[in-house]
C-alpha cells in the first residue's frame, strides 16, 4: 500500500507537471473548439520527405531503453530479454523500486549487466534519451506519458516505441508525424494484437484472397475492466482518470490495428471519416456504487465515458468498419476481429468462419483447417516459444520482429502514419459523439502516399 | 416456366398502374430533395385522437382477408387457418391459380367454405375491401403494394395487417399513421420476429431486470439471399428491383422489432436519430457474373445498394442500437439479437448470455439455464403446437396473438406507430448515406405519446 501510494502521488505530480507545458490529458474538444479541429496541419506538406517504408539500419545488438517499468514495462521486459542480440541499456520509472524489481527479471533471463536507471522525478526519460547507447526507447507509461516520451527520443536521434494508443488528441498525432519526419526516426506503435494468432491467419488469408474482395471488418475492445480500474494500484492509480475527461473510444487501437492490416490501410487505402455514438455512462457509477465505501475519495469524480462506444468508419475506396470500445459493463472479452469479402467472412470470439463452396452451406465452421496452409510464417517460426509468454504469444512475436526489423535493416512493420491512424479515432469519436454523431474527417497524416499498395507484414 | 412468366407481366403491369399514382417504388431521396425531408407533418398534430392503446372491438369470430396468396400469402394463410374461430372470407392475386391453391390450402386445414376471390389485375383489392364480411385484410404482397392496399383497407373501414416493411418512405409512414387514426382503424406491421422464441424469453428477461439498467442492442437482417434473388420465381421476380432503386437497409424490421420491444420504443423510449454507411455493391453483381448467362435481360440491371448497410441509431434516452442488413453475401444467417445492460449481456446466433455473478466470469453461458423461469407465457401455453409451423413457430405464436387481440378486444399488440418508426430506418439510412452519414433524425410519429411508459407485450 505504502508503494501504492508513493507511485500515485508521483504519476499525478508527474501529470500536473507535464499538463503545464503540454496540455495532455485535456479534453480533445478544447482544440476543435479554438479552431483547430481534426489536424490543424492537415494538407500542409512536410519539409521533410515521408517515413513510410524507410529501413532501419542495420545492426548486430538492438539497445533498448524502456520508460515505465510497472506492469507492462516488466511483461514487455520479459519478452525482449527472450530475444537474441539484445540489450537492454536504461530504464526509467518514478517509483525506483520498480526498476529493480526489472533489473531482478533481467537477471533471470541471464542479462548479467547494469542497465542505466533513471528515475529522478517524471521528466528523468529527458536524461535518458541524452544517451548514445540506445537505439530505441520503449514507452510503456501511463497514456499522458506516450506523446511526450515519443517525442523527446526522436528528438535526441532515438527511434520511439510506444504503447497504445500512441496519443489522443489530433494535434498529438501530428506532432508524432512531424517529428519522425524531421528527425528521420521511426515512430511504432506496438500494437500487440497485430501479431495475434488468428490476427495473423486471416491477414494470409486475405492477402492470398481467400475472402474475395475485402468490404467489411470489425474490431473492439470489449474487455471488462471495471475491478482493475478500481483499483488502488497499477493501472486503477491512473486510468480511471480518463473515463472523467472524455467521452470517446479511448483505446481503439487494440482491435483497429490488425483490421487495418487486412484492410491495407495507409497501404491503399486509408480511414475517410468517422460517426460515433456512446450509450449513458451507468457502468463506473454502479460499480462505485457497489464497491465503495461512502468515504472513498472515487466519490469526487464525475465519469464522463459513455459504457459502450459504437463508431462506424468510411475508408476510401468506401469499405466500411464497426468499431466499438466498452471497459464499464459485465461481459465476455472481445476484440470482434471480422473480417467480410465477397467470398465469405471470419468473425472471432470464438473464432470462426464461412469461405463459400467450403463445408456446409451457411454454418460457420472451426478456422482449423485453414491452418495447415495459412498460418503466419512469424507463428510456424516462434509458436511454440511464443506461446510461453504474454497475451497467448503475440507479445513475443511483437517483441521479437521489433529486433528482427532493427537488426536486419528493414522498414518497422508499422510507423508513425499508423501510430496516427489507429490513434486517431480516439479524438475523432469524442468529436462526432460531441456533435450529434456528425462525421468527422480523418486528416491524411501520410500527405497521399496511403494510395501506394504494398503489403501489411 | 409459364406460371413464373405470367406472374412477372401482372406484377410488373401493376407496378407501373401503381407507380402512375403513387410513385412509390422511387427512391425516397426524391421526397428529400423536393423538400419533405423525413417526414413533413412532423410535429403537426393529428385531427384525431392517438390510436395507441386503442383497443379492438370484440368479437366470435375473426374474418380475414388475404391479400397476396404467393409464397408467403399461403405461408400466413396457413398459420392462421390453425387458430380457431377464424373464417377466411376473401383472397386476392394477380394471378388466379395461386388463389386456387391457397383454397386448397384452407380446404387441408378443414375450411369447408368458399372464400371470395379477387383477381382482376393489380387493384381488385380495391373491390375487396368493399365487403362487409371483413374485420382485418391481411397483405402479403411485394413491398411495394403494402402501402395502398392498407390505406385502401382502412378508408374502407377494415383494420389493416401487413407484411414487413410497411412502408419504405418517410411520406409514406406519415400517410400510414394518418389514416389509421382518421379511420380508427388500426395498421399493424406482423413482424414474425418479434413473436421468436428467443426474442421473448429475452424480453421476458428485460421486463424482469434481468439486465439491469437496458443500454445497448443489435439487430440485423444478414441473410444471404443471392440465389432466391435471382431465380425466376417468386421473390425473385420483384425483390432484386430493389436493388436497383435504393442504397439503405432495404429491411430493418426483422431484427429491429424485437429489440424495440426489449427497449420499450413508443413505450417510453423512442428513435431519436440514425447514422448510415454502407460498403460497395459488389455481391448481386458477382453473383450475376457467375450465374447468369451473357443474353440474360438481367445484365440490363444496374444495383445500387451496397451489400452491407451498418447503421448506429440514437434514442431519447441515449440507449444505442447497431442494425446491419445484407443479403447480397456468403455468410452465415443473423439477425444478431443483441441486449446489453447494466448486469449483462446477450446475444444471439448462436444464443448465448452472460449475466455477471451467474455462471463462470466473463465466459458467455447457454440461456437454456433461464427458460424454465423466464419463457414467455405464449410460448409455455403454444410451443409445442407453434414449433410445426413456419420460421421455427414464431409464425404461428403471431397468427394465434393476431386472433387473440381481436377476439377478446385487446389493444394490438403493436400499432401504426411501431409501424412507421421500425420501416423508417428505410429511408433514413438510405438518406445518411447519401450524405456522407450525417445524422438524420425521426419524426416523432407518435406526436409526444411515445414517453408514456407501457409493457411490451
Amino acid at each position: 500500500m505504502s508503494d501504492s501510494s508513493s507511485s500515485r502521488r508521483d504519476l499525478l505530480k508527474g501529470m500536473a507537471l507535464a499538463g503545464a507545458g503540454l496540455a495532455f490529458g485535456a479534453s480533445s474538444l478544447g482544440a476543435e473548439e479554438s479552431g483547430t479541429a481534426s489536424g490543424a496541419p492537415d494538407g500542409t506538406p512536410s519539409l521533410a520527405p515521408s517515413m513510410m517504408g524507410v529501413p532501419f539500419e542495420k545492426r548486430e545488438t538492438v539497445r533498448i531503453a524502456i520508460v515505465g517499468t510497472g506492469l507492462r514495462g516488466r511483461s514487455v521486459l520479459h519478452e525482449l530479454t527472450g530475444v537474441p542480440n539484445v540489450r537492454i541499456t536504461a530504464l526509467c520509472d518514478t517509483v525506483p523500486e520498480k526498476i529493480e524489481m526489472a533489473v531482478q527479471q533481467m537477471r533471470k533471463a541471464g542479462h548479467d549487466y547494469e542497465p542505466a536507471r533513471f528515475s529522478k522525478g517524471p521528466r528523468a526519460y529527458e536524461e535518458l534519451v541524452k544517451r548514445d547507447d540506445i537505439d530505441i526507447v520503449y514507452t510503456a507509461t501511463p497514456w499522458e506519458f506516450h506523446v511526450p516520451i515519443v517525442l523527446a527520443a526522436m528528438n535526441a536521434g532515438k527511434h520511439a516505441a510506444t504503447e497504445v494508443p500512441a496519443a489522443y488528441s489530433i494535434e498529438d498525432c501530428w506532432k508524432l508525424v512531424d517529428t519522425s519526419e524531421r528527425t528521420r526516426r521511426h515512430c511504432l506503435m506496438m500494437e500487440n494484437c497485430n501479431y495475434g494468432y488468428n490476427e495473423l491467419l486471416v491477414l494470409t488469408m486475405a492477402k492470398a484472397g481467400v475472402f474475395g474482395e475485402l468490404k467489411h471488418a470489425g474490431a473492439a475492445y470489449n474487455h471488462d475492466l471495471r475491478e482493475i480500474l478500481f483499483e488502488n494500484r497499477d493501472e486503477g492509480l491512473w486510468r480511471r482518470r480518463h473515463h472523467t475527461l472524455r467521452n470517446s473510444n479511448l483505446y481503439p487501437t487494440h482491435g483497429l490495428g490488425p483490421v487495418a492490416f487486412m484492410l491495407g490501410i495507409n497501404r491503399g487505402d486509408r480511414f475517410d471519416y468517422i460517426v460515433s455514438m456512446s450509450t449513458p455512462e451507468l457502468g463506473l457509477s454502479k460499480w462505485r456504487k457497489d464497491h465503495e465505501p461512502a468515504d472513498s475519495p472515487k466519490w469526487k469524480e464525475k465519469y464522463v465515458t459513455g459504457d459502450l462506444s459504437s463508431s462506424l468508419i468510411k475508408t476510401a475506396k468506401g469499405r466500411t468498419i464497426r468499431l466499438e470500445h466498452d471497459v464499464s459493463s459485465p461481459r465476455p472479452y472481445s476484440r470482434i476481429n471480422s473480417l467480410q469479402g465477397t467470398n465469405g467472412i471470419f468473425e472471432d470470439y470464438p473464432a470462426r468462419i464461412y469461405i463459400e463452396g467450403q463445408g456446409e452451406e451457411h454454418r460457420w465452421t472451426s478456422i482449423d483447417a485453414y491452418k495447415a496452409k495459412y498460418e503466419h510464417p512469424l507463428w510456424r517460426e516462434l509458436g511454440e516459444k511464443a506461446r510461453s509468454g504474454g497475451h497467448g504469444g503475440m507479445d513475443y512475436v511483437m517483441a521479437y520482429r521489433l529486433v528482427q526489423c532493427l537488426r536486419e535493416g528493414l522498414p518497422p512493420d508499422f510507423d508513425v502514419y499508423d501510430a496516427a491512424a489507429w490513434s486517431a479515432p480516439g479524438p475523432l469519436s469524442e468529436l462526432s459523439a460531441a456533435k450529434g454523431s456528425a462525421p468527422m474527417k480523418f486528416p491524411d497524416f501520410s500527405r497521399g502516399k496511403w494510395a501506394e499498395e504494398r503489403a501489411s507484414l
